[in-house]
């Protein structure tokens, strides 16, 4: 367990929350990604993501939780990615917080069941608005102590799906409290 | 090793189960890949491989075990690796025990000689339902407990070559058992 | 903490010299990339780098510290990452040295407000040039000894975002100093 | 340092036979590569080799030793590789060892001055008759006991410019012996 990394008590205080949420944002790049990009010759890109991915948004939609991926540049990877998982994303998002408060009215929600999940500076005002602000375990420095939660997966490696799981968890478990 | 893995004492325990198998069954994402996909701008896909495990499915049909892959979606780099590696693979598998099942009889064998190798919830029937269930180094939390043998290495870095050597080994210590 | 890695004492010592830097100069393989490369059938190539650098390298030149690329080959990746970071490199460098000091006079600066950014042999004669010589973690035995500042993250999975943070953090801090 | 790896002072007993060798003979893949292999969905391959080889490489021609790969199978990815690394290849090899013989023996050497770098059971005979037998790091348990030398660098990570530079340092500090 890294340092910031919750125990599993922690983690147990955290079920009402994570129970309560209707709504989970995603940043892409070091979350569904290992932050790496391959770049070819021809200046053409790809990312590694993580196989396991599409079980927990699936099991997230199970229990009514919806997803969407918020990222800041446009790249068609997030796009075929996005299309792959069966999940929303917003590219070119200079400000996510604006998009992000939108996309949170325009499902009938308030803040106070949105998680947002990140990794970087530019997830920092999200993070901080939201009610559960989660950072993968390898997040940057600056970041880790805007989050409640903290992965035991890098990203593109099970964070997506360990986040997932804990929601759906959490959900099925307290159901009453949360839906 | 980690928790779950078996020590060399364990090990030679299965020793018996090991050498009387004549089927195995490998889920492909994450046992013959690492878990992670390459998503290029177009959408196309790769993923990474271990070199190694062709020597070790070589051994298993040495020592008289089949080999097969069950994957639940349809992906053409299964099939490349499978056409690669010259060992059968049934894709789109909505459910994986009923064509497992249907596999095993029409070889007219049954589950008391079959092992399966698994890393997620989509093999937790198959792993329930063979005499031996393993699942990789890396496998997700909810199915370790379903498995008898967890192997040292991770999915895609030698896990298959793994089980192939130990089952061959098992074949040619105590082939009077298992033939 | 690696063996050569410094404490944070010891990087608070480094603050001045960090303030002073007016130019940062980067070898390409090893500090930008994993220091690997794909190999594909008809011999093109790619390499993997890390997504946060770009956040880095604007943040450097907010507090006016330019950048720039230094690469012995010539390689289209090189040319493509340097384009989608915004950032100047020269390759086919055959001497880097005297490459580096034509820049620096070009630039009307002199080597006591530069730094330097390697991982290998090649980069031997740049590092011992400069007012703050810098290796990745993952840098070749040969050059730890000469370098006074050695990254914590690898090459291509932080170490130049993290070089960028330094330098932007001490400059900020001291900017009396430095500018 | 992992079981197997050899400590300074063992590596020092070595230099005689390091700096006595005439020709390195490589093994491709899980020695110039992780052991990994990218499998497209048209079923091309491509594989993922270190940049500091090149150096390595050079650095033995400089001190007068050959180097050769030898791979079992036939795949456009070596001989893309062996190119840009300006060394020479041979693959299709059914039977390794005899390769070598031929080769060594066209080369007017003998086995005295060969070196052997491995990593699998299809290396076993060539690691068996030569003066030095190397494995990498992360080289398969059962050719482990062949081996005089285990590199500390994974095979792809830094294998082959290990065993170049213990090679190049040997025979630059014992030249009189070994030319």
């Amino acid at each position: 367990m890294r340092a910031g990394q919750l125990s599993d008590a922690q983690l147990s205080r955290l079920a009402p929350v994570l129970a309560s949420l209707r709504l989970l944002v995603f940043d892409f790049d070091g979350v569904f990604t290992d932050n790496m990009v391959t770049v070819f010759e021809d200046g053409r890109e790809a990312v590694r993501c993580w196989r396991g991915d599409g079980i927990g948004l699936r099991r997230l939609e199970a229990v009514g939780v919806q997803s969407l991926i918020l990222s800041t540049e446009t790249n068609p990877v997030v796009s075929e990615r996005a299309a792959k998982l069966k999940i929303r994303c917003i590219q070119a998002c200079g400000d996510k917080l604006v998009v992000m408060r939108s996309e949170v009215d325009s499902a009938g929600l308030d803040m106070s069941v949105v998680g947002y999940v990140g990794n970087d500076i530019n997830d920092a005002d999200c993070l901080k608005a939201v009610a559960l602000p989660i950072v993968v375990a390898d997040a940057c420095d600056e970041v880790l102590g805007l989050a409640r939660l903290r992965t035991r997966s890098p990203g593109g490696k099970g964070a997506v799906r360990e986040v997932c799981d804990l929601v759906f968890n959490a959900r099925r478990a307290g159901g009453d409290r949360g839906a």
